[in-house]
């Protein structure tokens, strides 16, 4: 008997987001407290509120958005602390890791599915779905810690920029063969150069747009806070990245290099944080609402789930360390830990495969489960490392 | 061709929520310019980007929840702004003028119904949409003027929480009117008397307990912010008054004063003006994008708009001014003022009679643009008279 607030239809969800909220809250506090990373906390929250073992939540299309906005300000946030320049400082490293942190797994992937005896677009689709960083997850240690200006953790996030062009690539490829449509060469290289146009445009174009502030930016004085252009030009970035076919994060973080660039960044920067504050936990414990432990009722499912998140570690390991190798023993094994984590992309691409029929639940079950599981074990290992490599002094957790 | 993003589901609603927030922007400062209240500019370019004109953008799941969350955080603000001694003083003349605000609204209405020859449950129905003062609108002028903590202002937000209750009832007996199970009168009464206890409950119980601040609620002590906890708290409250039957934004506004009470109250208002920034656009857009001109193609159809929003303007006027007169002439008028607009419960009342059948869509359409109108006449009018009323000193616009 809810009349007024039954008809506004948006009661029960204001209930859900509670419910996540308070999750995340209480999974953050504790790790605090048991000096682990949070964000593992709220992804474990999610485990815990999710259809796995409280089943209170599930992830629905509100939760999605709330969770898209999360990454989306957390790219956001890091492209804030990211100039130009810095990135050009680290472009070539960025760019090998980012290769040889794909082709390794993606040929780990293949190997598995073809090892099960699966068809050529399943191992296909479960390469893909081991090649891409979730730059979402390392980002959110990089800011607790406070290191995201290190000259490693913009190799992390350039080399993030290319494993999703890549994954891009490779999906699409993917699709085509599993459709029997074939795959049309000149549209997958040509949604490819888009792609590359498209960072390279707002990447270089943008910040420099920015940089010089012409009277046609200038002219419409906000009088106010600049907090709604800025999230105005996130969302906008993001939305037509995702036109282009990249993932709608890396628009933001390319938003967010060109805010960097004006004298408005630190003003943003306060403003923008309580929006990352209230969006990012969604984001954490969406991903763990989708692990479904259910599926895990027999020892060959088991056995792949592990064999699946080795290979799916180690490959992504090697491939980026022997990338990053010119920046030195330490700094490279510092990147090639920060690119281990899968998060919502690889969930995203088994997703994929499903719509087009190239694995069934069990198989989904497994990418989905190695992708929070390898999203779990980087930021205690990353932290750990970046405390050791620190002279002396103690970071703020 | 967008595999990552299109898989997310949430690429289109970021374009969305981009479209949306531009729009209100652009609004925002067009009349700003104009030196009109920006709220109805906000409102306007709902109209402009909704179905009737350009149709851009549809009012769908996620736009509710944000628009949702939007006039939720904007009666949090409100809140955040009162003491419960500043409701106190003005109790008396708040019940008044809710009261005798709601009689007239339901015995305009009902007489409109039956002149045009409606069943008792239609006409009840027409009444009950006329009943509930938004006073979120209002709330958002009173914010942009300052003067959220007059006499007068506390006055509006008082009396709008008695209009709620009191809508509840008349929509509940209106429902079991118009579904001949009859109304249950014991069910009722009961409804009634806990969405009274619930607002006794946490106007009085809930700030003194906050005034206490006993070690239980000291003990988890938030080592950075108190946004989040102030902004589970909001929706806690919220979504608890939509499950007794109340509007959430009453819940938003009574944790708003709980937070008032403490020590944190200017820590929570500076980290929650960013969320505010951000989701009130989509409440006000969301008002104008409901507004469908195209029903409005015959005579008879814009005369009972025109009666209707009369209708509904004048009786609540008289009635709240009437209830208000022991405030003396000048500010009486401006509490009677503030509660006409019927925003967007006069358009969550017409949601509720279409699903029970009670109206069609031409009556539909005469409601929800009688509430759209009142909303928009309202704020030019609230600002002129309190400059007039102000001792020569300019508000800030």
């Amino acid at each position: 008997m809810t009349p007024l607030a039954a008809a506004a239809g948006a009661a029960e969800t204001l209930g859900t987001l509670f419910v996540v909220l308070l999750a995340a809250k209480v999974g953050d506090e504790l790790f605090k407290r048991l000096g682990q990373p949070t964000i593992v906390g709220e992804i474990l929250a999610g485990v815990v509120i999710g259809g796995s073992v409280l089943g209170l939540v599930e992830p629905d299309a509100t939760l999605t958005v709330f969770a898209e906005l999360g990454v989306v300000l957390l790219l956001f946030w890091v492209g804030l602390e990211t100039r130009l320049s810095d990135l050009r400082d680290v472009g070539s490293v960025a760019l090998q890791a980012g290769v040889l942190g794909v082709v390794l797994p993606l040929a780990g992937g293949l190997a598995i599915g073809v090892a099960a005896g699966e068809s050529t677009g399943t191992s296909l689709f479960l390469g893909a779905a081991l090649v891409a960083t979730s730059v979402g997850i390392t980002s959110a240690v990089l800011v607790a810690l406070g290191v995201v200006s290190t000259r490693w953790a913009r190799t992390i996030v350039g080399a993030a920029v290319v494993d999703d062009v890549l994954a891009m690539l490779i999906v699409a490829v993917a699709v085509g063969v599993v459709t029997e449509d074939g795959t049309d060469l000149a549209t997958v290289a040509g949604s490819t150069a888009l792609a590359v146009a498209f960072v390279a445009f707002f990447a270089l174009g943008g910040t420099r747009l920015m940089q010089r502030r012409p009277a046609i930016l200038r002219a419409p004085r906000f009088s106010e806070s600049p907090l709604l252009p800025a999230v105005l030009l996130c969302l906008g970035v993001a939305a037509l990245a995702a036109q282009v076919g990249l993932a709608a994060i890396i628009g933001a973080f390319l938003a967010g290099m060109m805010v960097a660039e004006t004298s408005d960044r630190h003003a943003v920067e306060a403003e923008v944080a309580p929006l990352y504050a209230f969006f990012t936990p969604f984001f954490f414990v969406f991903v763990g609402l989708q692990l479904d432990l259910s599926a895990f009722t027999n020892g060959t499912t088991v056995a792949l789930v592990v064999i699946t998140t080795v290979v799916a570690a180690v490959t992504k390991y090697i491939g980026a360390r022997v990338g990053a190798r010119s920046l030195g023993r330490a700094e490279a094994r510092l990147v090639a830990v920060g690119m281990v984590p899968r998060g919502e992309v690889g969930i995203i691409v088994a997703g994929i495969a499903v719509a087009e029929g190239a694995i069934d639940e069990r198989l989904f079950a497994v990418i989905v489960t190695m992708s929070v599981l390898t999203t779990l074990v980087v930021p205690p290992v990353l932290r750990t490392l970046v405390r050791r490599e620190a002279t002396g002094a103690p970071y703020a957790s």
